[in-house]
């Protein structure tokens, strides 16, 4: 008799408030595994570290994904 | 006269190295900052927790993001 997988997932409750990039410490994202059979995005936001974990199909995080990726500090010449 | 700000990316080297999403773990994705001009993207490797550093502006990464998102365990019913 196989033992039970248990499901661990990081993310209890999905987020829906938009993110702003400018507020956002990183984005982790960790792909479907044995222990959780579908992707999780967690937003570490800089203020006071908190985390938000964010749908990984929706639209938003495609174009959040985007604008962080492509985005360079205002400040750098 | 202002303090200089130092540089403090993450980042030293760039791996060219294509990624397979089944050996990846986590993928974080730091966005530019006051210590850093630009995003970063810092792949961990199952194998051995093994870091690499991916150049944000990549198609690979774009499609690497891409499938991560929307990939589900295989061994989900």
């Amino acid at each position: 008799m196989p033992l039970s997988r248990t499901v661990r997932c990081t993310c209890i409750k999905i987020s829906i408030r938009p993110i702003n990039p400018r507020y956002l410490e990183k984005l982790e994202i960790i792909p479907a595994s044995h222990s959780c059979p579908h992707a999780e995005i967690i937003a570490t936001m800089k203020k006071k570290g908190e985390k938000r974990c964010l749908n990984p199909e929706s639209k938003a995080i495609k174009n959040l994904l985007k604008a962080v990726r492509k985005e360079r500090s205002k400040r750098s010449p």
